[in-house]
């Protein structure tokens, strides 16, 4: 186990305490990386037995503050367990530690002919474990469904030092409460995940993108419909993004040294990208090409850029998965992901724009203190990303957006957090999405697995 | 509300107190047949208050047991409450009743283009919240997965009367504890589900099935793996059965006044199933016809009938759905459902054969007590069903097999079951499956939910 010992000055513990956004500051003065489950135990029981609070840490990539230390919590960071268990290529299922990277886990099983159900921007850094704490979503929902299908077992830690462990990973069992799901989604704040079992799907040999220009979110519902028919069970992604997230986009490549070029003919108001992935090339680009004569036929798409190779497959995701990037390099940035229906969704985003220009504080082409707000996300799921890039994190910015924004999801009967989770940003709010009755069962839930409430404590459900 | 007033007899009480198979026999007076959430809910209480228990029931098809009386427990049926409550074809998400019929369901959606992510042989009598509360498999859960990840949201009654609603049924929602899925699978012990929200996925508009007969188990796996690669994404069932429950099905159907035709010119030691769900039939018979052409140059396959039309093609399915029963026309049939990986799964048929020989019980060709012994089920998914079938349910008989078949299902680390349940066949035996903490906590679970413990008692993980 390495401790950072007491000549560790602050400034090695900074990562630690910060996210990434550098929007949450935790105060931590112990950081401890476990090399084994039998440590992690160790740990807990000790933390448990003495009273003392704990934050699990995987990657460090969450967007609402839920794997830094509020206050002077212990940090248990989990990047020192971050191998492959094992993976079996009859059945697909594959074993691994938590701190295993996304990325890596995903390239090992490209070289099996398999490949790991999720996919988020994140992936060079995220870790398997934390991204089953969150139940993250990312860009495979669509095709592959979520975790609370995908995982088929898991090795938790709970407070007191208990091993849970049901990495047997079987397909199918039916024995009992399916326990493993409550730490799906649960946020590190019933137990610790050390391991985790999932089922991996054969990867597709071929795949494809296409990115279209739209002229409204009319179109983009449209065109959502004709794909679902056209492209039927090889659709794997299909994501949408407003001119103003392609804006940032152009403008962050452009700073970073890339060649200006014209992508689209014609520009639009929207932007959506589809990807296909299935078992034979041509029958699949028969698919996709039937589909583009019917999107121009019927004038729902103003143009369309078809990937011919590996470079320009890479480069049309770049235009979509550059957004948060992007958007984090034009200001400090509020984010907010939203499960609302369809279409009601982007009307959130043009509500958002009026309420801050109302307060004086957005001005359509620039000027104000808020520098832009741009709307993208994953149609296919009811997903709906809204960033908001601010000159800097101010308290009177956050009034004027929330609890404004949690409103108007609630009145659609949607999600105040879609895939990012509660963590400390959104446990105030819980309310919105949740009713009385939910929240009572959650804390006793909270109550059962972790009596002393030393894990994560100030966040998700607050006891 | 209708209750079953002083007059009924014994006689009408039969049907809800006896299982399908006539294995389990209760002994209730009293059934209730609610109408609406808030009828179930005051029925609770008052049970609650009272410390009566209640035994949940829907459509009564269950294998273990779960939804009969084991004494006079008052029986809850959820059958007065069988509507579809809304379905919107943009997002595909269907809320109903728990009581509504399978096939009925599936039906309404096949009008819609819109299709059940689930299939059963009891369709025409099994209700979705019993499917839900028994987390089912089936036929389709190798294309659209576990129950797990397609349920949105439930509404269900606590058994104080409370009514816990998460119908809403957004695709994403990662606010709190996902509690909907201790309920999925949790066989009317913590709450009973009185609707359901789900996923419903764009029904195919080409289907193909094929059945082939083939020489050895391990062919059956190889054709297996090169189904995988060859049919890839439109892969939507793989099944496989011995020659001995074939020549089940072709007996009963032969006593059924079918006249007799030759399926196959060439009869295997084992037949598979492969059924494909495409949007595109040109494609999909291609890669079938490829398949099918690579398997009889490899010789994998003894001989291999397609389906022409709509009428071959469900009496192809009808050798796979009839078997159990035409299991059940042999005699009083101990049914076992096991998870297992694919490799070791058809040794335990013929452990259980060996076993049985061993005891005098049964013999190759017939004329033991045990008329017949078949291996059939889901290879995709791992998951083996043993049909034994006895010439009548005797303790001398079920001694000789159980604990055996679970002892050799825990040497390969498997599941007792994987998709029929505990009910009260398999209560006492959930400790082949899982471990002493894993059942520990499952008592705290019923605990938290039921303190009175007046759900399905004596069943599933008893307190």
């Amino acid at each position: 186990m390495s401790t950072l010992d007491g000549s560790a000055s602050v400034d090695d513990l900074q990562p630690f305490n910060d996210d990434w956004m550098n929007k949450y500051h935790g105060k931590s003065q112990i950081v401890v990386k476990p090399k084994t489950t039998q440590e992690v135990s160790e740990i807990l029981k000790y933390c448990n037995d003495q009273g003392l609070a704990v934050v699990p840490q995987g990657g460090n990539t969450g967007l609402v503050g839920g794997s830094n230390p509020v206050y002077d919590e212990i940090i248990l960071n989990l990047g020192n367990m971050a191998a492959i268990r094992s993976f079996d290529e009859v059945s697909g299922i594959l074993q691994c530690d938590a701190g295993a990277i996304l990325e890596n886990v995903d390239n090992y099983l490209a070289e099996k002919g398999f490949i790991f159900p999720l996919d988020l921007g994140a992936k060079g850094s995220c870790q398997i474990g934390g991204n089953v704490a969150t139940n993250a979503g990312g860009l495979r929902l669509l095709r592959y469904g979520s975790l609370h299908g995908t995982v088929l077992g898991l090795e938790v830690v709970l407070p007191d030092g208990t091993i849970y462990d049901s990495m047997g990973g079987l397909r199918k069992d039916n024995t009992g409460f399916d326990l493993k799901q409550l730490f799906i989604g649960s946020e590190g704040t019933i137990g610790i995940i050390t391991g985790v079992s999932i089922l991996a799907p054969k990867r597709p040999t071929a795949m494809n993108v296409a990115v279209f220009s739209l002229s409204s979110y009319e179109d983009v519902q449209k065109v959502f419909n004709e794909t679902k028919a056209g492209l039927g069970e090889i659709l794997s992604a299909f994501e949408f993004f407003d001119k103003q997230a392609y804006e940032l986009v152009k403008k962050h490549m452009k700073e970073g040294g890339e060649a200006e070029r014209k992508v689209f003919e014609t520009e639009g108001e929207f932007y959506v990208l589809v990807e296909t992935g299935g078992s034979n090339n041509d029958h699949d680009e028969e698919k996709l090409q039937n589909l583009l004569e019917k999107l121009m036929e019927n004038e729902l798409i103003q143009d369309g850029v078809l990937a011919q190779d590996q470079t320009q497959f890479h480069s049309l995701w770049k235009l979509r998965e550059l957004i948060p990037e992007s958007a984090g390099k034009a200001g400090s940035v509020y984010k907010y992901d939203l499960s609302v229906p369809v279409p009601k969704m982007y009307s959130l985003v043009e509500k958002m724009r009026e309420r801050l220009s109302e307060a004086g504080l957005w001005k359509e082409g620039g000027g104000g203190r808020i520098r832009e707000v741009v709307g993208y996300g994953h149609i296919g799921d009811g997903n709906l990303h809204i960033n908001i890039c601010a000159d800097k994190y101010d308290d009177e910015i956050e009034k004027v957006i929330e609890p404004y924004v949690y409103e108007i999801v609630a009145e659609e009967r949607g999600s105040i957090s879609a895939e990012h989770g509660l963590g400390v940003m959104k446990a105030p709010y819980i309310g919105y999405s949740k009713s009385p009755t939910s929240i009572e069962l959650m804390k006793q839930v909270k109550k059962m697995f972790d009596p002393k409430g030393i894990l994560n404590p100030y966040k998700y459900v607050v006891v």
